[in-house]
């Protein structure tokens, strides 16, 4: 066991004490399984399985096409999208749920591109799909493409007519100050594209109140939706009759099922629907959201910062840094450490059943879901990763091969 | 009971002699149901309910982020598209499923359009998110676009650069001659782009011989893939090194998972992968694929054939007649028959568990999937349908009130 100082004990005293306690109760967790890693993929919640059952096979089975009206299948990126809009402090019919955080983003930096002549931005460091996907927009349209800084909102010009911007950088959590951006943002007529992906369900946003207008964001990290649930988009209302977007399927027409000839979009953010969604996923997603029932966000960000200075300030003991903002700093989910054979330690942590994940070049993740994620779990997951550097147990060639994805 | 000519018992002697008769096994329907709405929204089969149960319970539930690789979750998209691949007659690796049918559209025509300046070309009377999307394109690359008839080849220039159609027509289930106006398109420069959403697993497609170099399809409908099922994408392999286009997302990445900051596209079809897959849609498609384990595509044609002439044949007889290719011609898995009570008397049927669906303004469309509709399930429906009309049980106004989704 490696030598730390809060005591086992301490930990379960904080469990005990936790107001999201009973919370844990609505996942299906497996036993002795430490899951550090909902900041990739959550885990089900007990209603997400029954609900996804009911999907498949009554709605589906049973009843079939009459489910499009039945079971409410048409309305559901409205549904799943009023339940995030109340994660992120925006107007409930301000967010709808559809297709992938790649496809909405380049759906909104479209739309945007088309209201001001100037280059598309994309952050240093950033999860590299935005970039990819702005890239292809900027081929495609011939507009010009720039990186910024991640932390200079000063780096914003006249010159720039969109942005996009991860809430919580992927790799370090990073909080950004989405009103401090948003101010000099609208000095200079840049819209920026608020990337959610690690930052909703998991830190208190407040999109509207800090004067964000435009957003993207991922269902199946910390909103648990199921391995690659859709994504959503966010448009604040008196945006959205400008927003022409090139991705015109027939889910975001005004009126779908008359099968007219030409294009209209839907009035309000349905018009950035596009083919039929993926029902069974969304169905999940849908059922994820509940878990977020009666919680408020500013008590999970207050447990996921509290379980990431617990875990910091264990791994400091032997000798491991974070890149991740510090004990005492606003931070989202997950923190990343550095270490030259972390690929490695992971592998070797994954193997005893705590589960995290590894970013190239050397960066071990940790996530720390405050909906189902205990004090004791932080203080077991860092005993275990002082015992595999102590030992050096990740020396094990069946941890060190590499596999496809991490 | 409505009189008509072909007895109930010759229906039955026609079933135990089809060489489907098993296959319908393989499915989960609903006793005392005739379901007439595959090529709007296929059934499941058992194996496909036990495969998503399986993914849920188990790889997400019991593995979560292991699954990627574990479950070659990472896969699927490449898995699906070999089995969709041998039921359109095009090399196994030059399909890969992803996104909608929508989306994939646009990625397809925006990569074509680069090759060539020209118009963009869509059919009249095509299924409308066809044109909403190319509608879309044009708008945003200034691009010019122009309606084309649905039945002349020879409308075909060197001013168009690339044209989307149906291989089979959504409302009539005309067939198309595809290697006729490939010829064409050939002599013209002209990149056709097939949308097989109501072709693919329904009709003996031998895309390759016939010179098709491009398609889409969707997976929810003949082939069964559960609600808003991911679609497709068919590239030839000769074309593949020139297509680019800007939906470059993270998974159509040479190497995703080396977080690397610029885009390069993946060598084959992948390249045509954005973002992250619904898994749990997408694993239901796998399943639902081996529906058509050992059984031909021709044999699927020949008695989805017979099944529409029997219906026409009936229903002659009673008055109706059919927009659809008549009886002896080649024709897709539906058929439809103008009535200007249409809507009514679809919803009559409906209440009695006969499920087909309507399109505006008149259409009755009717659907046989060869794989679990047997001749008897004709002869029901059909003598039912005289019924309703000798009756008019239609005028109920529990039938004339419109729903949202028909």
């Amino acid at each position: 066991m490696a030598k730390i100082s809060v005591s086992r004990a301490e930990a379960e005293a904080l469990d005990a004490q936790d107001p999201l306690r009973k919370v844990r109760d609505r996942f299906d967790l497996e036993e002795g399984l430490i899951y550090l890693d909902g900041n990739s993929l959550g885990p089900p919640i007990k209603a997400a399985l029954v609900r996804l059952q009911q999907t498949a096979s009554v709605e589906w089975k049973r009843d079939l096409i009459k489910s499009w009206n039945d079971a409410d299948w048409i309305n559901l990126p409205r549904i799943c999208g009023r339940k995030i809009a109340s994660l992120i402090g925006v107007d409930s019919d301000s967010v709808i749920v559809c297709d992938s955080v790649s496809v909405n983003i380049f759906k909104l930096a479209s739309a945007l591109l088309k209201r001001k002549t100037g280059a598309i931005a994309y952050e240093q460091g950033e999860f590299p799909t935005d970039g990819y996907i702005l890239q292809g927009l900027a081929q495609q349209t011939g507009a010009p493409i720039t990186p910024l800084p991640a932390d200079e909102p000063g780096a914003l010009s006249e010159n720039i007519s969109v942005l996009v911007k991860s809430a919580v950088n992927y790799k370090t959590a990073a909080v950004v100050d989405i009103a401090a951006w948003e101010r000099v943002a609208s000095d200079h007529g840049v819209a920026i594209i608020w990337d959610l992906s690690h930052a909703a369900g998991i830190i208190d946003l407040s999109l509207k109140k800090d004067g964000a207008r435009f957003a993207v964001g991922c269902g199946y990290k910390f909103l648990n939706g199921g391995p690659g649930a859709p994504g959503s988009i966010f448009a604040a209302h008196e945006t959205i009759a400008d927003l022409v977007h090139p991705l015109s399927g027939w889910m975001g027409h005004a009126s779908p099922f008359d099968f007219a000839d030409d294009y209209e979009p839907a009035q309000g953010i349905e018009r950035f629907a596009c083919g039929t969604p993926p029902i069974l996923s969304m169905a999940a997603l849908d059922a994820a959201l509940d878990a977020y029932d009666g919680v408020s966000m500013n008590t999970v960000e207050k447990k996921s910062r509290a379980l990431g200075d617990l875990f910091i300030s264990l791994s400091t003991e032997f000798g491991l840094e974070t890149v991740s903002p510090s004990v005492g700093q606003r931070r989202g989910g997950h923190i990343s450490m550095p270490h030259p054979n972390g690929y490695a330690i992971m592998q070797a942590l994954i193997a005893q059943g705590i589960i995290g994940d590894f970013r190239p070049p050397d960066l071990m993740r940790f996530g720390f879901s405050p909906l189902y994620i205990r004090y004791t779990d932080i203080w077991d997951a860092a005993d275990a990763l002082g015992t595999v550097l102590k030992n050096e147990t990740w020396r094990d060639p069946a941890f060190t091969e590499r596999k496809k994805v991490t």
